[in-house]
């Protein structure tokens, strides 16, 4: 366990050894040589060698000025960069355990993430974020862990393994290892001075420490209103005009990398101005874990927005500098004396290729691949009984009947459909799929259901207990067959991803870890995630943007508008009613 | 007596009251309409208007959407501005109290000062840093008051009202009202570790609020020394390739306006680089009152950087937006909702004229012009009996002696002479004129003497009790009786400034605030003050740029290399000797 940052670096002789080494006195515990130094404050590439002592950066001299030290590291033909600084993400989107996250980045150059652990907190509520403080304390870089301020989010709607009040926030935020209060998600409670949320949003900034946004869509009178209400950032960003008008409002921007298709229009109004604002950060949010794999977090958030014209010292001080002085860690985000050690060595300026990576110091062995073992704490299955392919069947006495539909994925509307029945059962409508929600904490009641259309025709099911905010165990499926097959084995994993067909299982993917991460290490997440993709490639027919594997993972987001599916039922959020069944009454 | 902020933003209903206005639910408090925004986070000028609720802005909307507001402020053809933050300065250098002070620069949009009370601490010792930090909390602007590191600063050379150890700053540092630990100077101590001042910038760090620097003339592996031992910022430009190597050194920079002559230099070099460093930050050190009243504070150097070559929007940014970050202050330094509202509305980016200035919601009005009361702790006097003019006299016996004298202001030599003596008294050596200083606390001892050489033909003598760094008597002359007139005259007015001619006054500015800063109100000060040089104009023969006015003020600085004489004799800060008088022998 380390001191609390940064105090740390003022324990024992640190700072003497440090200056006694800058002077010549002593020899540097390291030294990296013959490369460029990315000076994110001037803007310059400059040849320079690098001097550490214990975490600390003790010198940044002449090439070849000093020889004298334990250890050396040959940087020629390399460009010596700070480490890179996420500043918003969940390590849970990539279904591998924070130290399995970390390892996977940090290997990459990212020294510092930004972790809102909310799915950890909505599932297994303070126990959650107290494991995940654990967890920070215990990485191999440096987590910066936010209390998350939506649990749940969409209060009434559904229901979550906790409910986190005002009261609850104001003991949180005052954890040492609690960097801040998370995205604020509920915008109209913050707007119309809703009492739970105005009370959140007031704990956090009493707390002292920032308050991170999740403004989205908002413009004009709004965004002012909820920037006013105290929140300074936001990695909503939904077009270069919004990213426009967010920067005017003095958000601190979380660009992010989750979002591809925005990133090159957000690079050429970037372009536009005079200079790229000093409030710009960037982050991943979310990166599946085959993404994670094969393509990595920031780095590769760094690789594409530079591809796409931002220049690189740019790009790269919005990684470093820019967020560092956002977090208020003047330790933290330049290649100087003083700084501490997070130093990522690059190929170059383009690849953004780690041919090193040194944090707090030292430099970065090879990763070990086994399991983390660090999460028994949390998995400890779910609360469910077996299911049968009655479950998954919607209850109706006559022979014709009117239902609701949900209409479309992501950006969901009410439809209405008539349906036959056959043997007391709803025959699902033309066009529709059945999907199904269930308590995952064991309440025992029946799953809630509801017919989608838009969703195309499928060949089978999926079952999943990552199904944002409440993750309860959700099942899309042709058939309650198959429905049946696929929460079972979900069941029997102790949470996960599942694809079956014809009463099979074609590829399951177990998250035993409150149903939401895996133990095992990354590749094999990775490829697991990745057959499950490709199985449901063969039971669904997918249609980009929205209509597409990932939309199964946000169909019970019940605080965005439109009708979602939660364990209490189809749910609006805008009126907050709530539907128990899909059956409005007789055609 | 206001909240600690920014705390005070989280109070009452404001938060409330400020989003509901953001949306046009209820009216603002104060609506400037017309004018064009200076934004400094993107670098654009653009038309908007801003709506400020208490102390808070809560919108910034396009020009006419609103228009319900209690009061309202015209800003048609001007824009509208951050206030400005002076980085580091000290109130003492303008000889005014600290309101009078604030009320001066705030006219001219200066909203927020970080205040190193090094002057008071080391005349008053605790006492004037616990009234400054009251001051402070009284200001009509905000102050930042920071626990000066180095009293004195050149401990066992001289004799200054208090001593401050690391047990002290550990107590001051603690104080809600000290924001960071002031200029460290002892850059010797720092580097070479001596455990005083290692001691002092171990309590700093361990504060967490920032440690300020002073890296006077540090290079290569002493500056890298100097960072690397925790401190994270500088003032002490002498050069633009000093400007340069301290960037790189990952320094927040301090660029004064004192000394302008480097400001062009430093402008070219600036212009350099891909962009204007973020770390960059403007102050003002030091101003003169008459400089003070005549030209303003960091507004004018903002328009003389700004003259010398530097984008207007930089300029301003470094004053506004890089020093809120610098200093931890996200609620200042930008005008954009959430933030605080200190705003200055300026003519144009050229003249940067404040045509009206927003002080946390409120809008400054004229100001008075009547002595500022509030001083009567400090105003005590000084422990000295009356002079005659054989206290300005040096003692020797023999008929010939070799004396030490002090050679060339500013940057001092030892230098060496051979005297004449009559009545047991040594004749100043040709080209001479004496020094004398005395302990100002009533220590009772002599004045203690020197003989300056390369200070030119005096005809009269000098007193002031503004003398660096303690600030004892301190007195310059051709003879005995003019000298002894001047102390006298500041004795009699508790402290200030004395021009002496023939027997005698011909000015006097009285500094009867610990012997420092004067009650009036800032033009009789400034008009004293110009009177005085005036005066010395008659008395002594400047050269510049070394042997100035200026200079007097700083011949007792023991710290700096060089012979300087103090109230405890001719001191040699590298080799800690003292001399006690400056008969060395028989000639």
């Amino acid at each position: 366990m380390r001191l609390e940052e940064p105090r740390d670096l003022e324990a024992g002789n640190l700072r003497t050894r440090a200056v006694d080494a800058a002077r010549g006195a002593k020899p540097f515990d390291l030294l990296l040589h013959g490369g460029c130094v990315a000076d994110v404050i001037t803007g310059q590439i400059r040849p320079a060698d690098v001097g550490v002592v214990g975490p600390l950066i003790a010198s940044v001299h002449p090439p070849g000025a000093r020889h004298d030290s334990r250890a050396t590291l040959n940087a020629a033909g390399k460009v010596i960069a700070p480490g890179l600084i996420d500043t918003h993400l969940h390590i849970e989107s990539s279904m591998v355990t924070p130290r399995t996250y970390c390892e996977a980045v940090l290997a990459r150059g990212v020294t510092t993430i930004v972790w809102d652990p909310h799915e950890f907190a909505n599932v297994c509520g303070i126990e959650g974020v107290r494991w995940a403080v654990k967890q920070a304390s215990d990485a191999p870089n440096r987590i910066l862990t936010l209390a998350p301020s939506c649990v749940p989010s969409a209060p009434g709607l559904e229901t979550t393994g906790a409910d986190f009040d005002a009261d609850t926030l104001r003991d949180v935020l005052a954890w040492p290892g609690i960097k801040g209060l998370a995205e604020v998600m509920d915008m109209r409670g913050v707007i119309t001075r809703e009492p739970r949320m105005m009370g959140i949003v007031r704990e956090g900034l009493a707390s002292g420490k920032p308050v991170f946004g999740h403004a989205r869509g908002l413009s004009g009178p709004d965004l002012n209103a909820y920037v006013a209400a105290g929140v300074t950032s936001d990695h909503e960003i939904t077009s270069a005009e919004d990213l426009g008008s967010k920067l005017e409002a003095g958000l601190f921007i979380e660009l992010r990398g989750s979002h591809d298709h925005l990133l090159p229009a957000c690079v050429e109004a970037l372009a536009s101005y005079p200079r790229v604002p000093q409030t710009l950060t960037l982050c991943t949010d979310d990166v599946f874990p085959d993404d994670l794999w094969r393509a990595g977090g920031l780095d590769d958030v760094l690789r594409r927005i530079t591809r796409y014209g931002m220049p690189a010292i740019e790009a790269l001080r919005a990684a470093t500098l820019n967020a560092a002085l956002r977090l208020g860690r003047h330790d933290l985000g330049a290649v100087a004396p003083g700084r501490r050690a997070d130093l990522a060595v690059f190929s170059d300026l383009r690849d953004f290729r780690a041919e090193a990576v040194i944090f707090n110091g030292v430099e970065i062995g090879a990763r070990d691949s086994r399991p983390d073992q660090s999460c028994d704490q949390l998995a400890r299955g779910l609360g469910l009984r077996s299911f049968g392919s009655e479950d998954f069947l919607v209850r109706a006495d006559s022979g014709r009947v009117r239902v609701a539909t949900i209409d479309e994925p992501r950006f969901t509307r009410w439809g209405e459909a008539v349906a036959s029945t056959a043997g007391g059962y709803v025959r699902p409508p033309e066009g529709s799929i059945t999907m199904a929600v269930v308590n995952r904490h064991g309440a025992g009641t029946a799953p809630r259901m509801a017919f989608l259309r838009g969703w195309g025709a499928w060949r089978g099911a999926f079952c999943t207990t990552v199904s944002h905010d409440s993750h309860n165990l959700t099942v899309f499926g042709s058939n309650a067959t198959d429905m049946a097959v696929a929460a079972n084995a979900i069941r029997a994993a102790r949470g996960g991803l599942a694809a079956v067909a014809d009463g099979r299982v074609r590829a399951l993917l177990p998250l035993p870890v409150a149903g939401l991460v895996s133990e095992q290490p990354l590749p094999d997440v990775a490829g697991a995630f990745a057959a499950v993709k490709e199985a449901m490639d063969q039971i669904a027919t997918w249609k980009p943007p929205y209509r597409v594997f990932k939309a199964c993972f946000g169909a019970s987001l019940a605080c965005n508008p439109g009708p979602h599916l939660t364990d209490l039922g189809i749910t609006d959020a805008e009126t907050g009613n709530v539907l128990t069944s899909p059956v409005l009454g007789a055609a």
